[in-house]
């Protein structure tokens, strides 16, 4: 009888050491490889009261870049792609685009031609579909278009393009009382009609690219009404700079995938006390994309490369460090 | 024996009825006028799930004005105050000050000479006294200054000079799952050093004026570099605008005292669903100041007033609807 007890005993701790493993692992799409257990050692180790490395909740402050680090950016950025959507939904108000650039190639099925003209044809798109309208009229055109429309490649609505390791990795950092954040070069409002439940981040903690806004009384009414003037560009050295306007703490904890996410990446480094910065690779031909070096957006050079190994960066193998990359690929 | 229980019960049932009702009073320092009777049967009808006008907790947004309102703001904004210290700290390192205005003026101790070059004056006085340093040294200065200087009047510390039930309602509204924001037209950088341990509102949770500022590589290290230009103004028409840039979600409740708030409030009020909309009156020339109708900063006119009346919003009048000011007169 003893026996038998002992032997239940036995068990019932066998099994709850078994669910207590399974419970514990709050990164289950990320292969057991060097980037996760770096990921582990530092929120283990900010987190341990005594310890010399420990951070105090309010200080722990993560950043996450969002085109690449948090969802795709391939064929081209999401928002783009949205802003191509929105000029042929506007076409029919705009006859004279049939003939003006980069509108005509556009509206020809010539995507190519139209970015042709670089940055200042992407700043007409953009504008002509980012502004003038209200704030409120725009959020509910960016809500409507992530409801209905689908990646080219994947054929999943945008917002299901999001990479599971990230999605648990943040997840993970807020279980340990860290404040996560989007600090993107993608527009400020174009994220926040569905951070909060794609990933968890209220639109108070976006930071990213605007445009100006003006208070105005429409029909007796306040309304923001959206301008065609950039405000600011949370790109590249504007990241450190949106940082400190947006959040006024330095992060402990940096997350990107291009040069684009580089100043952020120091500005973290750069703080006293424990630093994680992580750079997510693209390597992945078969469940994502493989940049290669050059001449992609989102492009992660090898002067890059250099400079994170040269940093002590952790730099995610998205074909080796991630089990899963997307939660569908599952289903 | 019996009755003597009896009455031992009958005391303790007592005395625990007086510490709770103790305890259930989150605004010792209001009278019990209109003004806090308002503000609780607000927060009651958003927090209580069910009722038709409940907000769920991530939406509880709620925004403060700083001078004025949350702090003194006399005998004139403490962070002029701040500007006219740093520059009779600074002028052994200008000695061309001695001829220039409004510097010249400053120096003999002439504040309103230097200050009647208006807005140009005060503008030159801010950007040599604000930029030319990176934040981190922006932050130390600001921190000094705050731990040593002291009101003209009232003798303490400026972050003494805070109103008690202001500091009470932050907590309540905390407590009742708000998140509290500062939306100041003031300087982002000089409130941020202090406002946590004020007021237990983070860094991430301040909006404010700002001045440009530049990420930079010095002695191989990044800093923030403060430009002597103006990046945004957050007062009046301009505090919609911030709150939409930093919060992105419309306020549903907001506090503040003077003409450079009304935008504030109306685009508060003007959402969907419960919104609480309050104004502080300074009436009370007896414990802080009474400002009369015109002619000084933080004005509240009497169209505010008409136009407070007139949108239901409540006004406290500091002499009728607070019990006390500053913690310090009760000390």
């Amino acid at each position: 009888m003893k026996t038998i007890r002992n032997k239940f005993v036995l068990l019932a701790i066998a099994i709850a050491g078994l669910t207590t493993a399974y419970a514990q692992d709050p990164l289950p799409s990320w292969n057991d490889t060097a980037s996760k257990k770096a990921i582990v050692a530092f929120v283990a180790k900010v987190t341990k009261e005594g310890s010399p490395d420990f951070v105090p909740a309010a200080e722990r402050i993560a950043t996450f870049d969002n085109d690449g680090t948090l969802w795709c950016e391939q064929p081209m950025y999401f928002q783009l792609l949205f802003a191509l959507d929105r000029v042929k939904a506007l076409a029919p108000q705009h006859p004279e685009w049939k003939t003006k650039e980069p509108f005509a190639s556009l509206l020809k099925g010539d995507v190519k031609g139209a970015l042709a003209g670089g940055e200042p044809a992407i700043a007409k798109i953009v504008m002509v579909t980012h502004a003038g309208m209200t704030t409120a009229e725009f959020e509910k055109i960016v809500s409507d278009w992530i409801a209905t429309a689908k990646h080219p490649k994947f054929k999943r609505p945008y917002t299901e393009c999001i990479y599971q390791p990230m999605v648990e990795l943040l997840a993970y950092l807020r279980a340990n009382g860290f404040k996560t954040f989007i600090v993107s070069g993608g527009g400020i409002e174009f994220m926040r009609p569905w951070t909060e439940k794609v990933y968890g981040i209220p639109p108070e903690q976006v930071v990213g690219s605007s445009i100006k806004t003006k208070y105005e009384i429409r029909d007796g009414k306040p309304v923001l009404m959206r301008l065609p003037e950039i405000n600011f560009i949370d790109d590249k050295a504007g990241k450190p700079v949106g940082i400190n306007q947006h959040i006024g703490r330095r992060p402990i904890a940096a997350f990107g995938n291009s040069t684009g996410d580089q100043q952020m990446l120091e500005w973290t480094q750069a703080g006293d006390g424990a630093r994680f910065m992580l750079l997510v690779h693209h390597d992945d031909a078969a469940r994502e994309y493989e940049y290669g070096a050059e001449g992609k957006i989102g492009v992660f050079t090898p002067a890059l490369m250099d400079l994170a190994t040269k940093s002590g960066w952790t730099v995610v193998s998205m074909k080796n460090d991630w089990k899963t990359v997307f939660a569908f690929e599952n289903k």
